[in-house]
């Protein structure tokens, strides 16, 4: 008799986007002629880069000649791809890596929701809250968590409160864990760590033994100086950290499909006798036996994000964002809205006023301004009373729903 | 203190293809003037269809327009692709499938190796041997089997042996197994099974409350009339089975990257109170937390498969394997050999001549032939003293190469 991974059955259900789309509907059939605007969504609108297309297009053309024609490529990523990663998304910072450090996947959602299979059941994980339920999930269904309570927190899961005192940023824990999940600019907070801050995670990892799972997808919209991009500018963290980064939301790749994961040959991990292990080999063999590489043309396109036309135009795409993210956040700010975010980070979050429940504002966001948006309690415990916003709309929605906010909230 | 993964460090070093680009080096090394043809490669090398590359040229260039641009898809692929798969690969044959029966996926690599996490750990798993090593490796990593064997074998895998008595079929389990991992048309021996004896497996399955787990990567292959191309073919499989198709060797998707699963909704697990979970909706969770879809061009490119245009090149495209295969297959019984497959399957397996060692074979073939095949201890203990060529070479080499054997050898 077959059994299933009763793991899977801990997990809630995920009701957060079918509930929007559950009271959207509703509120639409009663108000048949509202002009919704969504600033919701987690995805990017604005059409691949030119000089990816032309690449892609290209990487393709090469697929319909005998001698041209690519098979099977590495399960890690072709080189030509992998060089041009090191040099501009490392070098360019003082951060040295060698080419078998860097894994090309085809997705970060992918590769941080499978990290975990390398590392012991008995690990105990420490996560920010509100997070990225992927952390969270991929966690419990492999059984490295225990029960779950009323507020939808699982056992052997340290949750990071990020409140308004702390500026939104996770403390450290006060019990030891072994695997924490870092994501900066953050999703879905926008907030950033500087150098300082972030070196105290490091200096508590290696004080620890610990590993930080390090989730920069959204490294492309930082625009203040002295923020770091990488994990790896801080001194010490190649000994201890992986860096999940993503071509979804730099090079709008969410449709396309290209990421990378950096696993420094020093980060270890200690078996029951206490001997050190590499995870570096460990995750080459996870990546060779269950994945087969990314799409050839795709990584044709990803390579081509790094020629000079495509730095220009990428720079163009997230401009375009993060002008919206400084509409938002200067309305609300102007509207009195207590916000985070938005300057480093396509994510705006604000608290509600007057302490009203997340989805209470939802529902009167909807009704008086007829904009949609995320509560963040959908996002953890930790993000009850704040609300998610998102740059990712047109110019024109962004500035109407602003408008909107002042005008009749 | 992070602890790692002990199931992976089970794993003895995957050895096979490294092993034999050493001894190919080494003999290059001391024969430069040799020409080497290899007939060892499980790769296509012939280019994509035509009708493939003009819609993937499409999809690129839809991408690039903000009217026409998509983010991400759904994660289980979009409908478009999916109705056809079940137009043309199962209504065709009288099998019924719904639109979230059909997973889309990037690899069939990558869904028969993580399709084990949904069970849980306590299933017994049963291999043909000799075997494709992603179904131990998979299930080995994530702590279903015991200890290892001298010869490779693991503790709590039942290995079904494939021999020259069963025509390399593997013969039905005489204890109780959970999971069935069954390929048809077979890597790496090429034999196929009958409705009768598939059938034979579907009602062990339902006797035992098992589930087949049936790979048909290579089902385009198929020539006979009256080979079963879907398990579904098959009565009562809708209850006890999986099944993972691609268009890797299809279509020449290698390098291009995308396969789809089909979990039909009355496939069910049980929780240890007995109770039944459709395997259905935890695969969907599974997809839906740890994967984003398909590249979108991809889709595209796949959906083309089935245009008329588009089968008809890909019956071209197999038809010209197929045909290589006949060459190999024909000309080693002419030469005196006793094999198996290469009439439904790119794969031809031979028997080693006088019962020298498969690494023997592979290492006199080199020396006497200038040809390099796989040695089929290389799939496990049941395949030592067999040989594994493949059909997926040019028809010249193919040609030159068995003259080499018949002549040479």
């Amino acid at each position: 008799m077959a059994t299933v991974n009763e793991n899977y059955l801990k997990l809630p259900g995920s009701y957060l986007f079918s509930e929007i789309a559950r009271r959207v509907n509703s509120f639409k059939t009663d108000n048949p002629d509202a002009d919704i605007i969504r600033l919701g969504i987690g995805d990017v609108t604005r059409p691949l880069p030119a000089a990816v297309v032309e690449a892609m297009k290209k990487g393709v053309e090469e697929m319909s000649r005998q001698e041209t024609f690519r098979g099977y490529g590495p399960e890690q990523g072709y080189e030509f791809l992998i060089r041009q990663i090191i040099d501009n998304d490392f070098s360019s910072r003082g951060v040295e890596l060698s080419v078998d450090e860097v894994f090309v996947s085809d997705g970060a959602k992918t590769d941080t929701a499978n990290f975990q299979e390398i590392f012991g059941l008995d690990n105990v994980l420490a996560v920010s809250d509100p997070v990225y339920p992927v952390y969270v999930d991929s966690n419990v269904m492999a059984g490295r968590t225990g029960k779950v309570n009323e507020k939808g927190q699982f056992d052997r899961i340290i949750y990071l409160p990020c409140t308004e005192e702390s500026g939104m940023k996770p403390v450290l824990p006060q019990s030891r864990v072994d695997m924490i999940y870092l994501c900066f600019p953050n999703n879905p907070t926008g907030v950033t760590l500087s150098r300082e801050e972030l070196k105290r995670w490091v200096d508590y990892a290696r004080d620890n033994k610990s590993i930080i799972l390090f989730d920069s997808a959204y490294e492309a919209y930082i625009r203040e100086e002295g923020v770091p991009h990488s994990i790896y500018e801080v001194e010490g963290a190649r000994e201890v950290s992986v860096e999940f980064r993503s071509f979804s939301k730099t090079a709008g790749f969410t449709g396309t499909r290209c990421a990378y994961t950096v696993v420094p040959k020093e980060v270890s991990a200690f078996d029951s006798n206490g001997k050190a292990h590499s995870l570096n080999p460990l995750w080459l063999r996870r990546q060779t036996t269950k994945f087969n590489g990314v799409s050839y043309p795709v990584q044709v396109g990803a390579a081509a994000v790094y020629s000079e036309e495509g730095k220009k135009q990428v720079r163009e795409l997230t401009d375009y964002y993060m002008e919206n993210a400084r509409i938002i956040r200067e309305g609300l700010q102007k509207a009195g809205y207590m916000v985070f975010g938005g300057v480093n980070a396509p994510y705006i979050w604000l608290k509600t006023p007057g302490g009203i429940g997340s989805w209470e504002f939802f529902d009167r966001l909807m009704k008086d301004a007829h904009v949609v948006g995320t509560p963040g309690a959908g996002f953890g415990a930790g993000g009850e009373g704040y609300f998610r916003l998102t740059a990712f709309g047109t110019r024109e929605n962004t500035e109407r729903a602003l408008e909107r906010i002042k005008t009749r909230m």
